[in-house]
């Protein structure tokens, strides 16, 4: 059965019937009745959990009250907030790893990556412009990108939708996010003019996700601890950043903004970044599993599972993507994204309202510059709530199979 | 001698002299050459280290691999990233200080009172007003409000300067201070029109820095670890905020800027106020040392000291605070603020240039919206660093009263 496999490689079992399922709530293990509403409108890593509990103490970490008092890092660093340590570790997952390019960067640190990206408008626009800054990504974009250029009514950027549609000669930034969150597609800038600014979010561009076909060498490139280790809760991102003087304007961002960025978190992410490389190189402890290799696995499984219960009805489709050769893994493989980007068939006018009645929250394409038959699911919950999303919409197709194309929100 | 002494108090010796000092660095004592720079220009609270020390392992606190993955600590909270343990020993160390109200309150945690500051503004702006809100702050005002202000260039609100200034009939934002940043005296509002709102940044409202004389029981109040408990590194704050609206506002514009606040950091928070509460309590471990007792001995010497410096000589003053009765030591006492507020005589056109020529680095009254005759210095900094302070102000004040008041930066 679909659940019991990745049950079984996620570490732990869990046992499904129709009266109740089994979850784990800050390690209790709970009742969860089988017709609660299940939140996959986020994407709550919740799902490296289990990795990381079979870990054990290794990865934890001990702060002591005398630690981390002073708001410096390292004065004389340009992110003069910034733990070495964890500079260090960056850069040794990213060289072991092969997606980014980490030689002569700068790298600044930000409390998530959200932090980073708002750091990148401030930095890439100018106080002395006439006129905001253009902030474009190719539909559908992050669903956030909108909100977080406009909430505060800057007069350095404003929002300007659509790459896509952007035909101003005036400078701009575009936002690629790659694989793009929502799609999971490889991404590229689109539009290609000289001056233009990009931002590139490569907060899923590691080995579970997507094949790592190339070293990313942009001038600018956003990661974060919440996609690539699971740990959203600890608030840490880093940009690599090219050019100096951009550095130092984010970090004055992040100077202004927060004053820096926790030790505590940074020193926490800097030994899980670690425990990651470690378990690529089999130096960690014993038992240790490869990190990678035991998301990719777990992410493989979830999306044949997935694609198992869409497959034979023509409500709704998925995404098809290529195999390509992922120089980490060795082999040709293609992309298992963290989000499933769920397309209705158009007679299912408002497809988040439809899956919210069937007790499934996620997130309606509106969101994200398309239409309401899309919708985003996570991929990342914890192993119980995947399995009641698979039961579910296989109810949901089984339904459509009998009734037919007059199916409607029940 | 003074030094001696403070250095007692401290819990560990130092001893200096002419040809070097030690100062401990990262927990390796280092030999500072005497006539090294010292930066007294920020507020680092590098003073609370040796105490944290002395209390040891059990203030240390252990995170797991598996802890704190998710974004949520709360779902059913209105501050949903606030993780409730922080929340308890939050209200339970105001409770036992009695320095601040908190039932019926709404707690909203932030990346240190500095993102919480930016939340205020957010949260008592109106995106649908005519022109951006005034902001405005008595003078001397805490130097980064400007700035904080004005950095993203919104349209939502706009640095209005000295609150003693305004006369707008316009809605606004008066933003008080107390005790002081940087002079280290109570205050309240200056403008009191009906309709205006108010931001109280309660940092140094602790009994360490300043007589406890009421319950605070504003509607907007900061505060912070970074002043409290000496961990400015962790980027913890928290607001308590009555109206309800506010606080959502505020918890809104945490979400949209950092996704919440570390959790790692605020677990963290949560174990040192509540190792500060049981030392008030003598709760704690054997040899425990009553927190605040402690810092109220070190601040009441650290001021004696300086003030034994800067006696006898014409070429700089320093505020004097009214006796107060403190509800929380049960007895009359002055503040003694964690910045010096040093006024130079008229001649001493630029007092920052001044001590910098000194090798003391300061912050200018420039940058509080007063003239170049003050500066602000941290009284927070490690004993060796305020010794060489003392030392060099009284090689200062000697030379002064050797050569009269022609004096002239070296």
């Amino acid at each position: 059965m679909c659940g019991t496999k990745q049950a079984a490689i996620n570490g732990h079992s869990s046992s499904s019937s129709h009266s109740c399922i089994e979850a784990k709530e800050n390690g209790v293990t709970k009742k969860l009745p089988s017709d609660s509403v299940i939140n996959l409108d986020h994407g709550d890593p919740k799902m490296f959990e289990s990795y990381w509990r079979r870990m054990g103490d290794n990865c934890a970490v001990v702060i002591t009250g005398w630690q981390s008092l002073s708001y410096f890092s390292d004065i004389t660093s340009l992110c003069w907030f910034l733990e070495p340590e964890l500079a260090e570790e960056v850069r040794r997952l990213h060289r072991l790893v092969g997606n980014a390019v980490t030689e002569d960067r700068h790298i600044v640190v930000g409390t998530g990556s959200t932090q980073l990206f708002q750091a990148a408008l401030y930095a890439l626009s100018s106080p002395d412009a006439d006129e905001p800054m253009s902030v474009v990504s190719a539909a559908p974009y992050y669903s956030s990108y909108p909100t977080l250029t406009e909430f505060l009514r800057s007069r350095l950027y404003r929002w300007a939708g659509d790459a896509h549609g952007f035909d101003g000669d005036k400078p701009y930034i575009e936002l690629v996010t790659s694989p793009n969150n929502p799609d999971g597609f490889t991404r590229k800038t689109v539009i290609n003019r000289r001056g233009g600014k990009v931002v590139y979010d490569l907060a899923y561009y590691w080995p579970q996700y997507t094949p790592i076909t190339i070293q990313a060498d942009h001038d600018l490139m956003l990661f974060t601890v919440s996609k690539s280790t699971g740990h959203a809760g600890s608030r840490i991102g880093w940009a690599l950043v090219k050019d100096k003087e951009v550095a130092k304007k984010m970090t004055k961002f992040i100077e202004l903004n927060t004053i820096g960025v926790s030790k505590d978190s940074q020193v926490r992410a800097a030994k899980l970044l670690r425990a990651v490389s470690d378990s690529c190189k089999q130096l960690g402890s014993q038992g240790s599993v490869n990190f990678f290799d035991n998301f990719r696995r777990l992410m493989i499984n979830r999306w044949e599972c997935l694609r198992n219960v869409i497959r034979g009805n023509d409500l709704f489709t998925l995404p098809e993507y290529p195999k390509e050769f992922c120089n980490f893994a060795g082999e040709f493989t293609e992309a298992h994204p963290a989000f499933a980007w769920l397309k209705f068939k158009e007679e299912i006018k408002d497809s988040e309202s439809f899956l919210r009645a069937h007790k499934i929250l996620t997130r309606s394409g509106k969101h994200f510059g398309v239409n309401k038959t899309y919708v985003r699911i996570s991929m990342l919950d914890r192993e119980e709530n995947f399995e009641i999303l698979l039961e579910r919409l296989s109810k949901i197709s089984a339904k459509q199979q009998e009734n037919g194309p007059s199916l409607r929100a029940s």
